[in-house]
């Protein structure tokens, strides 16, 4: 981010920047006259709150999400927590389930900022295959037994999945995925001695153009108490207002806003306030149609572009939501941050992922070397054909097809 | 504040609640309309940040820390961070800086909610006696003494201070003491063999209404790199709004970024453009101006109640500053959680901070148990000498007088 900040002329589809255009700023604007009326609203939205969170958006959260599972979750408000954006939330639950020489597993690739929030805390991070459809269950199974075999299970605290449109490959995991992981989670956790909970990140479901909504792990109702479900609503409205939310099980609940308290005592009400009023005027709602729309045309404009011009030997797959393409070169092909490709396409103005940043440390297999994330989120819609045919130039010179 | 938000009929001056009568509805209101103006201007608020902060912020930031020192940091806006609220930065700075084991030094007594962010990370805290002056620097010049004979000084990583119109006692510290502290802290560096920083949270400093402005510790000149100064725009402007800010050395500054990006990618932007727009079209000052007068009045309001109804056996300090009267029973009289005097005043709906939860624990000493943070900044004016009398009858009743 700092880099396309830094240097203008680089068309950079590296940042998970949203959308700068479709940003709902007259909406925001209307909504925050309302909610600084003079008065008890308007001191309310700029005075503290309760650590979890203001009541009404707790309770529309949960409405929300049980709208898009189209099935009730048996909660109650009561389990949901606001925070600062939903990687607030993954951090506290680090926190808050984690000790120094435990293990998480990851997806293989997973977002590289959580595999940062892991280092940072001596928390070990364990990969298991991702495919298109989500978790590689035999793989899962493979994983855990190897962890039970080395007494290494009663480390094992979670399992972190972004679910729908992947950071960084953009795949969705299908409902009989999560349901099964949930259910070699359980499987494990007499040898664990304790709860494995699956943290299921949420953070790109409201980005979908294509293909049907998926209910989320919750409503696997059996092991709905081994559920920590990261939502956020930052992307599909502002990114700017940091507005992010968990739904969570006793105790895991209680220790979360303990933490909470502990980093700053709650979310700003007046942001809670801005997103609360946006749901309850349906601006939310209407917004989200608009960007999805916005995305869908977006993504089209980069996979024509990668059609046109990158080489036959680079795979990639067609984004049905969210922000990114996951690309890949050949094998024998390098992708990251030393390789020739990269520093190619520094040199020549464009900027994409490295693959490699997103894989864990893991000795059970070679790091892969030969992946690129690609956004189409903050990248102007004339910058994408610009930014992909750069690209494509220097993987025709490099990969040859 | 649970408690507050629940059972409206009491009168809490236990909360650290600002006045919500004078927070500054129209002037947000109107910040934000300004600042959310179709196009580019509107579109960079609602968008993601970098995670330092906004540049412009930052850059208003250090000048205004220097308006109030009456003197030049010697730093640039890169030795700025902006967080969420300046809580936010105590977690961050205590989780860059600390290991399970290590030992804070904090004043005894102190800021409780930071007791409990040492205690959720493992973290020692050893108290320092604090007077209505500042720091002890005899008793500091023993503590360390002592640590460094146990061997344990390669332990202590900092020593956490509130140095204006400090949490709980409302005192505030004489700029001095900070210079000695410094010096004390630099001679046992040797020992330690690592920079003994000094957290110095000025999060009270503006909310001054008697007595002259005291320069921070940045202003010692010679030790300004063991100094990590703490602020906050949310006290003195609106706390629902959450900006809070570090002036802070290298590599210290860099640590902190990282852990912060982390934490949330950086603080809401819209929160930030906010703020920067207050400080730059002066409306910021202005209300400070302003609540200073309010709780000049309010903070009246409580000493004259105070002084009609308590017995002359409660000692207690005028406040010069600040949200909090600290008060203590003679001794023998407990104040505490389990006390008679906590359980009666809660009985009769009026709240206070017991004394004892604001003492670390500490081998060393008997934790003290016969003091009272009683504030004066959440409670509505006619609540006040109300809540004042309903305390002042039981303290009579059980303290004699």
């Amino acid at each position: 981010m700092q880099l396309r900040l830094d240097r203008p002329k680089l068309i950079s589809l590296a940042a998970g920047f949203t959308d700068s255009e479709s940003l709902p700023v007259s909406e925001a604007a209307e909504i925050l006259n309302e909610v600084l009326k003079p008065g008890k609203r308007g001191q309310t939205a700029l005075q503290y709150g309760s650590t979890a969170g203001d009541p009404a958006l707790r309770k529309r959260t949960l409405e929300r999400v049980e709208k898009l599972d189209g099935a009730r979750t048996g909660y109650t408000p009561a389990n949901v927590i606001i925070t600062h954006g939903s990687q607030q939330l993954l951090y506290i639950l680090t926190e808050a389930l984690c000790d120094p020489g435990d293990i998480v597993l990851v997806e293989d690739p997973t977002y590289f900022v959580y595999l940062d929030i892991l280092r940072s805390h001596g928390i070990r991070a364990r990969g298991v295959r991702l495919t298109p459809d989500g978790m590689d269950l035999e793989h899962l199974d493979e994983v855990l037994g190897d962890l039970k075999r080395r007494g290494e299970l009663k480390r094992v605290k979670m399992l972190y999945q972004i679910t729908y449109f992947q950071n960084p490959t953009g795949w969705t995991s299908r409902y009989d995925r999560k349901a099964g992981t949930l259910e070699l989670l359980r499987k494990y956790e007499r040898a664990a001695g304790h709860p494995i909970y699956l943290l299921e990140d949420a953070a790109y479901r409201e980005l979908r153009f294509a293909g049907d909504e998926m209910p989320s792990a919750l409503a696997a109702r059996k092991s709905r108490d081994r559920v920590l479900y990261a939502g956020t609503y930052s992307k599909p409205f502002a990114t700017g207002a940091r507005v992010g939310f968990g739904i969570l099980p006793e105790p895991v609940l209680t220790a979360a806003v303990r933490i909470k308290g502990n980093h700053d005592f709650g979310t700003s009400n007046l942001l809670q306030h801005l997103l609360l009023r946006a749901l309850e005027t349906c601006k939310y709602e209407t917004h989200v149609g608009k960007i999805q729309t916005r995305y869908r045309r977006k993504a089209q404009l980069m996979t024509a572009a990668i059609k046109s011009h990158f080489p036959g030997n680079v795979s990639w797959t067609e984004p049905r939501g969210g922000l990114y393409v996951w690309a890949s070169a050949p094998p024998g092909k390098a992708s990251g941050v030393k390789s020739k490709l990269f520093q190619t396409a520094l040199a020549r103005g464009v900027l994409y992922v490295p693959g490699e940043l997103c894989y864990s440390d893991d000795p059970a297999r070679r790091k892969p070397n030969r992946d690129m994330r690609i956004s189409f989120g903050g990248a102007a819609d004339g910058d994408i054909p610009i930014g992909i045919a750069r690209l494509g130039t220097i993987l025709r010179e490099l990969c040859g097809s």
